[in-house]
């Protein structure tokens, strides 16, 4: 598989956090040289995602523990559903467990969660969009989750696009001069957005041509009627305490994008248990 | 202030995921030179964690930045509330502001709802406690997280204290022959605790030793029945599926420990947000 | 000032190449309470870069180093010019020396290189653009250089924007195919650019509406023709084997970019010395 | 193969940077599981070097990915020449592809310039030597190309040799005051070098036993007659702007050593490009 | 095996100290292909640990690298004794060399040493404990090694148990004061130790309910008059100066743990050699 | 002061490992605002080293902690000494304390060893010089306490200096073959040491040229054999078992210098303590 530089590092800190200089459990009552097999179990309903974080877990634990994966990112669970087999020492599967959970419970949460809004704007053009409200630390890894429950990326950082924002625009005296900047200053592959907070505005962004408009806490009437502004000559965002019982509301509308923070900063966490089935001397 | 070493890393991965190479906005819509004061400002009601890691990301991003908090870790927050001001260059104020709130939305959340729980168990000897169901890489803060919301901490890993649970049993075979093992091996500074499922099991854990015994996913009768037959000869610890609408029913058993996995794998982020008050060339 | 994290990491690895364990010169021959004043001196006509480098180098070495900086990058130098002042103790002065100019005759040399060939694009609409063919390691120092001199940036990696070039072309089967998958798949926030090799393709990637279109190693008389084709529908990069001496001719064409490899990866470096003027014990 | 510490971090650097948290052309364009085999090829003359590089880059990138090496370091190549063969999972071979390309070509282009270097001096007792005027963070790889090219290493840095050179000839009051110093104090482990501008320091230096002398831009009658009153008292260091087309008027002084800064830090790349042969499914 | 993440990082630690840009000598002296087979000889008498660095050094100084052990941690070594063969690449043989020897030779020294301790103490209820005044950088290796030699970890640092030292005393105001502060805000899992210099404080600590208590500097009269206050109330520690002929009359009065500060500070190496024994082409 | 890297690694390392995610003690019995003066004091008598590294462990803990040394390194300490008083908020001091402690407890401990080396061998020509049997980590800070102690350092590690030991003449068929390997192939500014064991080796090793001849294991009889072989030509080098008792027999003899490698593998450390005298609050 090709590898994620951010992913080996996510995991040995997670692994540095939990092990520290060892499981003082499992060397009292485990034998060093007993053989287990165990299954990670879902025990709540939900959207699969993290196997990858699972695998690096297993990768630098102990190089000779097996993960059988039976179900993929994206995939759906039942409560009982059996996730993966894994196979090695009794000791290593027990150091495995927490670390490997807690990077399937968190993602799992984060897809289980994006599949809920994204099943919410059915039949509608409205794609679901991620924020940059994400956990410190787990970023990249987040964004991947949110493709894994149907949801799309928005940039990754400060640095892959543009996207002008409130205080941008404070600072600058408003959309006409801060996008006028932009166009003359951004990288020529970078896509530029601009936030705006009334259809007045947003028209005036489609005219100067913002390549995505962000339509800010605006009532669905008034993202209504900014959409029509607009024309399509940009793409559309909504964004602001978008909830799952309102979405609809607003992909109904024709808009391109609605950005959720919920997604990454809200999700409530999977439930999956690590259970040994067998053990060997 | 004594610096924890866990910290510096953590905000250093943090601002690498979203700075990365810059900052293109700032740099076409914000003059390198231009000075800013803001605010971070509560939107939600909550308590507030995770000011030193804000602290420290100012530090990182720039060295001339002055945060000047209003508010500590424990504080409550009404919306509105200002929590901090934020003083220097703006495109250093502008660098600071997520990864800054990302810290102190994911962690206020941890404290919040842990005061939550500690609010409903009020007047009962119950302490409401962690567990390592925490986000990787984030576990040092969300524990002082728990703190700062009234909770207390469980272990913080593998290797700092026993916890004997139903892995470790099956492959011990049993409560008597676990227990026996640990307290052979244990390191003399080092608690044991082991996880039981039946009152049965509770009295015997205590009658063996046990210094703390949990009671696992027991209803609130047999947590009861518990508590009795371990007559005070160990602390007592209720873990399992516990929520704020069912907590109450435990804590008036008059158990020691109440546990939430909760608290660090599905708390809801605090909303906050940083506003540019004032700005100079 | 606002720091990148990638500088701190950068200037730590060669300051650790070089100093290793210590100058064992400077500790035979040098006192250590000696101070010492020295000037970083242009030795050939060129563009500066580097500075930040040259900052962060002095803080890693002693906090207590002063460097003033006379000159900034993206200024032109003569032979002679003073860049800088640096003061402080004489050792550490030493250990900043070497280190220090090697950032700055490396990023000063593609700034000069830049800024030639953007001297012979004069008066077109061309903009002379960087690459990936970068040094390893020095990404982000190499593409601000670039922009030092008068350059523009491409992309930062394979993370930021998309771009379809040869062996992806030969796997999905061409143009066409590639461009469809690459506009359903693509983050909304990224740009599609795509390479192809004659002027028909060069059409039919316009008409299917790409963002930038690279005409990749044409003569000048087959990218005019692509020019022409393309007629304003997409931006234009000429790239490939382009030279200080046969760049005008491309961008009298009209393209929008020239991209030039030999900016980051065979920039020669600018000669500059450190020059200490006074001592004191 | 015995690893080198540097080589890894190295590597892990430069992937970071381009690869970051992921492509995203390949993402879109490219199926999970296909499969490729391609081929490095060399697209203009030269002589190979870092190929332990490239190795260690497929290493990180992929460990199932396969490098057949049909050419090692030191190899000369003519455009056309295949250096290896790479074979494994298409977005593997992409991933690889820049970065392993970025140090060849880097590494490759030093080797090269050594060996025009080395071609000038045959039949001469001159060695031609590199010195610490590298690239920041690739100075053991560079030194590395220079063998490769025929060339030889002066010290690696400031800790594993004593030179001293007009800034410590300034602060400790000239040849003769600094070369005492020195051989009171130094390491006796460590080889002794000083920088000479006149044929009476020379002979100075010779006669305090100065191990190495460095005669520092120096006229080639200059030279020519401190090698005489060195009399082979000590090796002969030329220093200083030597070109291609200089150097053999200083090899025929009949010197020890010619260091040249250029062959580190103004060697043009070598032209080395990645071509998909074969794909399936 | 399970893989501790403190190991990995002292290992490479140590390598890039003794390897830095490369093994000179193996460069001019061994051919790169030639294979050798060696094994590690004890010199002296003593107790064995830091198998498990060994294999770390190989892992990461050459993946092809075969250590093969024939003893283990805890054994008792004679001079002569072959405690692994080592086969691969000479210069692999050699870069492992001394990095595995270093470690070996400490930590089977901390081994050794503690063995002589316990075995002084033989018969009585006493165990051997280490303390925190370990070498930095090696504290979890050393820790393991008193283990070897069958002595018993006391806490590992500052955050895995409580400790209330002579300094803490102070500031608190006393034995009383300062137990009841640590009794109030202890984390649940935490045992409480506390130092006292006389047998009254011995009593008045039992009574306080202290898990452990340290008897400080004392005279064996002293300590075997506090052992009879505390009357099995808590575990009682001998701590401070105590010797190989010293540490028997401490142990025969019945006190539960003594701590030796040297097993880990003052351990004189244990001497072991690699020898080549065959070579091949 | 010029900082050295591998100084603020090390120290980041021991306080990883003392103080993981926070001091338990200090915040259940040390208030946070709390002031204290402290005193590190001297228990035994020796030769102080470290004090750069208690600075660094300092400047981590706690940027607003004072350390004013009161001696320095190489300086002698008797019983009662006061090394330096520490100045801060109490939990910093006692974050300080332990680490702080144990760098000086361990390069005291070399460098005291290494004086009492250096005084037995007053009035020869001979120098006491370290080896590469360091504690994995402190190669370097080790080195300086070997000079703090009045020795001297052989080579740093396999990168900065050729040493023909016993394994490489055994793969190389003997003293003239790999001396003349190692002169042909060996950089110019690499010393080179060769290991003999017996007077004709020696004689022979000083014809074919050889910078410095290590006397392994030899009688005092063979050494001053050899000596007298050598005459002068190389410089010589006792090595093997040397002990305090022994190494004015070899001094003696005329010998340059004599390896110890106890210096650096089994220097007891120097007992050191800290001590809080005044407290505000």
């Amino acid at each position: 598989m090709t590898a994620c530089p951010c992913l080996s590092r996510a995991v040995a800190t997670a692994l540095e956090e939990d092990l520290g200089h060892g499981d003082l459990t499992a060397a009292v009552c485990v034998p060093e040289s007993l053989g287990a097999s165990a299954e990670i179990v879902a025990k709540a309903p939900g959207v699969l995602a993290g196997m990858a974080a699972a695998a690096e877990v297993a990768r630098q634990v102990d190089g000779a523990l097996r993960v059988a994966a039976l179900l993929g990112d994206g995939d759906g669970v039942a409560p009982g559903a059996i996730v993966a087999r894994v196979d090695g020492l009794a000791r290593s599967v027990l150091a495995f467990e927490r670390t490997a959970l807690n990077f399937l419970q968190q993602l799992s949460g984060v897809a289980t969660l994006t599949r809920a809004f994204v099943d919410r704007v059915a039949g509608t053009r409205a794609k679901v969009v991620d924020t940059r409200k994400t956990v410190p630390g787990l970023r990249a890894l987040q964004k991947a989750a949110v493709r894994s429950g149907g949801g799309h990326n928005h940039r990754f950082g400060l640095y892959d696009a543009i996207l002008i924002k409130d205080n941008h625009l404070r600072v600058t005296g408003g959309v006409a001069n801060a996008l006028r900047r932009a166009q003359a200053g951004a990288p020529f592959m970078a896509r530029i957005e601009i936030e705006v907070t009334t259809p007045e505005e947003a028209e005036l962004a489609a005219e100067l041509g913002a390549d995505v408009i962000m339509l800010d806490n605006m009532t669905p009437e008034a993202a209504g009627e900014s959409v029509a502004r607009i024309a399509g000559r940009a793409l559309t965002e909504v964004s602001g305490g978008v909830r799952l019982d309102t979405i609809r509301s607003y992909a109904e509308l024709g808009v391109d994008l609605i950005s959720v923070g919920a997604l990454t900063h809200s999700a409530p966490a999977l439930d999956l248990s690590l259970e040994i089935r067998e053990w060997r001397p």
